[in-house]
């Protein structure tokens, strides 16, 4: 099948995010880099290109100048959709730009500054008949979408209680301490990132999950919010209590960026009057069903009581965690440094040599067997 | 970086380690997938190869056929490497034409057939001056490879005692049951599979993880192997007792393919006099350091007390698995599917709708926190 | 050293707070059960007494005959402490009486029913000079003892977030289905249980963990209450926001009796600027202690790491959790049966025969090693 | 009913096995300490019968006084059972002094030092119809018995492997180091202990859990042991292969001493053709239940799904592991120390002010949401 030409805003040199979405673009293998603005510094953005194989007449200097060089193409050589992931406050100029011109978008959360410019997009999108993706990247797990698809079943009966978390720790090295970086740190300016921090670039991740699983709407909130430092305007933690159209049903969305030692807590619990689900991600291949008179059941990818579309979402064997191909492709980096004549760690990669002593090992193991448990020399 | 052109033999439609080695190439992004033999069945080989974007004209009859292709390329356009996923009694000729021809080699394992076999690759490669890489994928985990340099840096002080298993259960639903399958299964076929099941295809992991992760060699092994069944040849369970250089350490590996159940239970424990190490596939990014005398020291990817190597071998922030890059491609594949006007599940990716709720959960949770922790509509 | 003498009111047959306290004042051997109240019928108070081997003349029909009856006795053979075991009600005034007369007192929890009866407790233990105990049960672990040490040494900087749990779901087979059972169940009826039955039997619980642990006052509240029935008056199911003296330390308590699956989950998580410790019930002997740059540490008990007060809280060496003496208890019941002849379960208590064969392993399994690993006949 | 009175033989002041036993036979509550030898050091084992409360004149210089001075008293009042917490080799000599003067036995493992001994054991039990028990602790858990209960069942088919691990640390800091103090521990001269260290203390356990939990006989052994030092003649580490009836089943023990930084990890897997069951003591109370096509299944203890045995083995409900009983004991044990004016730790049990603190809680909590949650202050 042929792939669709996709293009990137942001993303340049040592962005996370942007390389997450590039690799995630080829693992899918949809999709095609053809070009972008990598940098708001033009001449770092080409040299990214080039590192990256991009044709250099499509690493664009601005938005402006890359929906004009596109559209100046033949349409089957053309971007068909761009990938934004720059700061917040950038992301509606440039989505709506591109849907105006006819671009299908995805785009880094928060999607907009505001809730206007939120609905404005969604206008866009339904009248240019467009695809806009966000990455609430959580709901691509396959057990998350299992989580959805038992939910949304009814099999958990009338929900009860919904709590969801949210805990990461890595802002206190940046506001404790000598070297304070508040400053300089484009998530903690309002004018970049919005009207929130800790609710704005994980909190939202909770809610989407809660929303995505249920499918129920929440329908009012109450918070309490800390700022943790009295030089600081965003919030880093907070508690939001929810309630939705059931007033017998309530919930609670639990997130911070200060809870030291915490990599990316997320979890979900949602209780149901005959069964509940809780997943979290760290793990994210186990989802675990309770009931009051039954053993707690353990749900794994790749096993025939999963729902065809959360099958649909992994391609492993089950026992095989997706990070595997991460492995593979270690293996395969350091090939390819060798192949290149670069140097590489010391056991980058199993070699010939690693071969011999395996073909050794089976034959040695198999004789021993053979001759009644005798020792065998490899 | 110019992509290094790759070329398959094997690994076509339906094929699990095909697949794993396609994604993993695009993964780390150095390779290039320019053509290849991917079916016996020449017919079926084409039809995949232009499913995958392959140009008809390197989707060839057969292996020498490739190489004679290839060979007639210009260089610069020409297959560097070939990755081999074959079934295991094809690995050595394909292997060895391959290296005679001067193209650098990804072979799958077990390596070849025989001993002798192994040792003519070694020959081969050295002769040739060529990188051969063999998939032991644990080897490419970020903390199996922490492991190694901790062993390594001599931190555990005297090995006394290792203990790896591989436990799987898949062949048990194939061996029982009225539709006793050992037939027609390769991998149970020693003339395509070698003198070993359970040992030749999963106990030769948890040997050259040992190998791997201490830099001992294992000098004599005994074994114990079960067929399980009477009408079965080659084992499907096993024991192996291992002798090192130093007589005082002693070791043992356990391997099982009928162990119900379990999925993919890879573990491997090394303890020396001063600290032990724990790892465990299931969850990969959890190494655990044990001591006598201080708390029990998890280790995980993305901090700065990890080695080099370890660190240059994953790319997410910590508390991110590596599967998180699948997850994100889910999305993207979602969005593909809405680009194409194929049909896409309910919740394949995230819209602009969610968007439009993430800003409205944003909003009203400052708004409730601003007016003194009071309710707030969506 | 001679036991304390101590009287029980409540904790009759089936009763199984009754039955806990009973054995844990075994356990601690610091006390000898001589007389009580057990039961608000007579003649089954009676019954109980003779089957736990209580004199007859010390098991009494009221708590004020009981408090004549002991004062009438001298003093060394006098009960010196009661525990009260009743329903929430019944607390204060026999809590209040036996202060007024000279008896130490060991109180279940939620201590009385008003603000205004605790704080005439207090008065009570103040002017007596009495020791009066309430079981906050879980302030016995040893490891939140460890905790509570920890963050009052400072180590984990300024405390910024504290979050309590305390999930069970036993309540939701009693208000779903045909045979809802809300009236009849004491714990419902507000006379006999208090103003709250989720905050007041389980939240008190997560509340005084917080306290207890962190030495901080909560000095303000505000909650989310779910009666979850309509017809139900007290709530099964909260959250409680928390705040402090320190206006940048937030906290929150989530309480549930219908999180459907749930046994007895109660966690807490205190998050400092250095560092944070986590703990959860169902694996009390697990201890978190988590940094921004160190891996993970995991506190057990029998270390010379912890407190000398978490360290004088246990008793078993490392790796034998506390439940340990139950399963050689159980050992001696299933003895105690055989001894008197009465029926017990295959496997009840290892045998002679068990001893005979234990011996055949452990020669065979050394003549086999001395032999050059040869197998052996059991 | 009435206790039997329990003799002991050995098990004074610092020893954790005969204080695990006493515990044990006071949790139970079938048996009252009445005298024994606790010390071949008559002075201090007068001491220590004082501390615990025997009559002087029932705590004796030697063993055959014991049965001397016991046999002298009225049937009613004679010691019934005598526990044997000695080192190894003078458990025959006391058992069978014991047995032939009809008193029943609860006897430490390993049971004898010989075989021959061993039997000689079972002839006395016939011939004196005497109850005779020997603490394999770890069949005292409800889990291990529901284990049993399930493997006997035939649940899991055709057992095919199985494999049981027993890894301890403790023995490394004894044998490294400057202070080696091999000389002096009973347990590594085979005069007190027996032929074997790390099988006879603790492999002897797996051993016994195996044949406790399937019912199947061991055959054969094969055993490659390691006394990991030069100057050590006992095994402190060893791999033991297993043949059953069934050719066709497999199995293996793995126990080690000098496993550095584990406690006393013992796990135990029983693999079936239809089901697999996995116990681990550390977390004694989880059992995992696998099949090649349902979800990880995890049973618990206090739920109708378990055997009769099993639930006749715990008494807590769930969610509340056994070990709680030792943090009320040790709530108990503060309170009796503040009765008795002896110094406490701050924290050793809650007191009034803690109730106080609590009915605050509750009410604000309780008036929060009621007036339409306000924040109120405690």
């Amino acid at each position: 099948m042929k792939k669709i030409k996709l293009g990137m805003i942001g993303g340049g040199k040592g962005a996370f995010i942007g390389d997450a979405h590039r690799r995630a673009s080829r693992i899918c293998n949809d999709f095609e880099l053809v070009g972008g603005v990598f940098d708001s510094d033009y001449e770092k953005s080409k040299e990214f290109a080039a590192s990256e194989g991009i044709a250099p007449d499509r690493c664009y200097p601005g938005v402006e100048a890359m929906v004009k060089g596109e559209l100046a193409r033949p349409e089957e050589d053309r971007m068909k959709a761009v990938a934004i992931v720059t700061p917040n406050y950038l992301h509606f100029p440039f989505a709506s730009l591109l849907l105006k011109n006819g671009f299908h978008v995805m785009c880094e959360k928060p999607m907009t500054m505001t809730v206007e410019e939120a609905e404005e997009l969604v206008k866009l999108v339904n009248q240019k008949k467009l695809t806009f993706a966000l990455t609430h990247t959580y709901t691509g797990y396959p057990m998350v979408r299992q989580m959805r698809e038992m939910i949304r079943s009814g099999m958990l009966g009338t929900i009860q209680r919904i709590d969801a978390q949210y805990y990461q720790g890595w802002v206190n090295s940046i506001i404790h301490g000598a070297g304070s970086r508040i400053t300089g740190v484009w998530r903690f300016d309002p004018a970049m990132s919005g009207v929130s921090s800790c609710m704005g670039d994980i909190g939202v991740h909770a809610f989407n999950l809660i929303e995505y699983t249920t499918g129920l709407e929440i329908k009012e909130v109450l918070s309490d919010l800390n700022p943790i430092k009295d030089d600081f305007t965003m919030d880093l933690d907070g508690t939001v209590l929810l309630r939705f159209e059931n007033p017998k049903l309530k919930g609670v969305i639990r997130s911070c960026q200060v809870a030291t030692g915490e990599e990316n807590n997320i979890t979900l619990a949602v209780y149901g009057s005959k069964a509940s689900l809780k997943w979290a991600q760290e793990n994210p291949n186990y989802l675990y069903l309770l009931t009051d008179s039954e053993p707690v059941k353990v749900l794994k990818p790749a096993h025939g009581y999963n729902s065809e579309f959360a099958e649909k979402s992994h391609t492993m064997p089950c026992g095989h965690p997706e990070g595997i191909y991460e492995a593979v492709a270690n293996i395969y980096r350091g090939m390819a440094k060798s192949i290149r004549g670069e140097k590489f760690f010391p056991g980058e990669f199993p070699t010939v040599h690693d071969g011999v002593r395996g073909m050794k090992f089976i034959h040695s193991v198999v004789n021993s067997n053979r001759d009644g448990n005798m020792w065998k020399k490899l």
